[in-house]
């Protein structure tokens, strides 16, 4: 069997691991600590203990694998090049197009030039390009760090120029690159999920409505309730920059809608927590997909298993330290709730795991989703843990 | 976390830990090889090398373990239940349980006190027994090892006195327990699979075709093509069942159907061959509701995820030896393969893996499935080729 390793031992790596299994793909883990998601649920032969930027740890992790992918961008992309050119690794998606999904205004400019509708933005220098683009098209202004962000890290909501003179220089002076954008209006984000293998085949999903709340989404809708020559408009969109970067793999596309006008916001070259939802909503995970497209292997199909699924984050509740498992009875007892969870020791706000429900009404689905979620964050109300004791 | 742990290291262990992932279940394997399907995929600290009879070895792997189950029948259960009584160990099915699981005889004594319809049969405690028996309900008989049988094996069609003279002392001399049935003419084999925890919940799912050649299952349809009315008595019959023998985990009863008639074959208290399907087929695999059901969790849904799913087995072919590898992108290309591997080197007539395929039509969907299946084994036709690569 192929031997596939992935840098980074997060719930990414552990949902790929798990989806390895049935396909017969050992899956190896360079993983930062011995206790990482991921990391729990592989062999030892099969696990390296290191940062990804150590390269001593990189080299032994790269010399076991016969394709190498990832399960973050927070990868050093120049050395993992040079290893690619003098040892001739395969890394799958390739390091140039790692480079596109972990810096902000790389991505900015390959989507200008690639003619996608993108919002109005600019570099951020120095304090006074931060304070002229705001001037120009108005506050509040979005400030993004230009790498490292996730999670609504990296990302702030700058009021004016006085809030922006508090903010940037203390950045600027931390060396974290920085982007600033115009805020915009928006119905909705939703986001496209496609996957390219080298022979060139490529598939997409439906498109999906990302939930978002204080930057981190909360609930994924698939399919995304927008027009549908909207969506094929999205998804055409996602297979021809597939094409253009050469991707290897799964890509994530996130996109803000506002009526019928859309904005490209930013890309993701690997696995999603947008697509959590296809493990059990599509006919193929998208993390099996992931590994059938970096062995090129034949892809998958990406139709929905129901006419609506909803896949609703369990993210760590203040106050709330016990483990998951002391919860999971009461998340069980919601009917045709599938419990994903992640192996992390719980903190407020940390993602913990996720619940996916299928049917046929959005409302009852993402309730029933929902519920199951609070249930496991240990968020849920008293009136509804009878409800579920009653079910 | 629970720590549960599992007796054995096949494919059903391998599937068991596989779910046990999303819900934050670390399995724990004693497996008698490291090279074993389950051993592969779970950490060093999780696994224990050694056999399920080996009493040092079973000791310390159920001192690791807050709940043991089984992945096969092939265990030591006066010395379990030795354990349970003297260090407290939650094992579950009970040993006595698996007592029933592990004998036919015992199996035959129950189910006929419970008034099971079952074939007629005899005890063969020396030749004439098997020649009386034989005479009186007619040749050919089916002659049956009472334990450790599997997939064929330890089933003997007996066409004459003459043969049974031939067979049945060299059986008995070597301690072989035998059971002498009645041909029985059928039309079909169906099975019911039914789940039970300690709370006395206990959930079914839809009664399946299996069909068979040469004693091994081959494919499962799911739901049987049989009378509804019939399918509600079966599972009435194995829900009583459960509940009669305390059953704590899943339970397979496979049955022989003729018209409206229908007789028992035997049972398995433990994840089966039938359930496979439900991984994709099922909103709740069999593996995750074993898991549940034994942990007291609340059991899950037990409906079809479409009106038709039908499993292959993917069996070792003769002349071939190369890895399931090699011919996994063939099998992939057949649209909505589900395939699923166990990590085995390949011998002639061995489980490699399955195949499940989901749709509306049974042919076509069997049709699918089998073409996905034989790629695997490497049975599959120049002319079927042809077609996948035209797909």
């Amino acid at each position: 069997m192929p031997r596939v390793g992935i840098i980074g031992g997060g719930q990414l790596a552990r949902m790929t691991a798990q989806a390895a299994i049935g396909l017969g793909v050992g899956l190896r883990v360079l993983a930062e600590r011995p206790d990482d998601g991921a990391a729990t649920v592989v062999p030892a032969d099969r696990l390296t203990i290191g940062a990804p930027g150590d390269e001593a740890a990189l080299r032994r992790f790269l010399a076991g694998n016969d394709i190498t992918t990832f399960d973050h961008e927070l990868v050093d992309v120049a050395l993992l090049s040079r290893l690619v050119e003098s040892e001739g690794h395969a890394i799958f998606p390739r390091p140039s197009t790692m480079a596109l999904g972990q810096d902000k205004r790389r991505q900015r400019n390959t989507l200008t030039r690639l003619g996608f509708p993108c919002p109005p933005s600019a570099l951020v220098e120095r304090l006074a390009d931060a304070i002229a683009f705001g001037d120009r098209h108005g506050w509040p202004a979005i400030l993004k760090a230009s790498r490292g962000g996730y999670d609504g890290r990296g990302v702030w909501v700058v009021p004016d120029a006085a809030a922006a003179s508090a903010l940037v220089p203390d950045l600027l002076a931390d060396g974290v690159p920085l982007l600033i954008e115009e805020r915009v209006r928006l119905d909705r984000e939703v986001a496209t999920l496609v996957a390219r293998r080298p022979s060139g085949e490529t598939v997409a999903y439906p498109v999906v409505e990302t939930v978002q709340r204080d930057g981190i989404c909360r609930r994924i809708v698939a399919p995304a309730p927008i027009d549908p020559a909207l969506a094929d408009r999205l998804v055409g969109w996602s297979c021809h920059l597939a094409e253009e970067i050469g991707l290897v793999g799964v890509m994530a596309v996130e996109w803000f809608v506002a009526g019928d006008e859309v904005l490209v916001n930013e890309i993701a070259v690997r696995t999603h927590n947008s697509g959590h939802y296809t493990i059990e909503g599509s006919v193929t995970s998208q993390f099996a997909q992931h590994l059938r497209a970096i062995l090129n292997w034949p892809l998958g199909q990406t139709i929905l298993t129901a006419p609506v699924v909803v896949t609703v984050n369990v993210l760590g509740a203040a106050g709330v330290t016990t483990p998951l498992a002391t919860r999971m009875p009461t998340a069980l007892a919601v009917p045709g709730a599938h419990v994903h969870v992640y192996g992390k020791t719980p903190r407020p706000g940390r993602k913990l795991g996720h619940v996916t429900a299928l049917g046929t009404d959005v409302d009852e689905v993402s309730a029933r989703a929902q519920m199951a979620a609070d249930a496991l964050a240990g968020s849920l109300g008293r009136e509804d843990q009878d409800v579920i004791g009653k079910g």
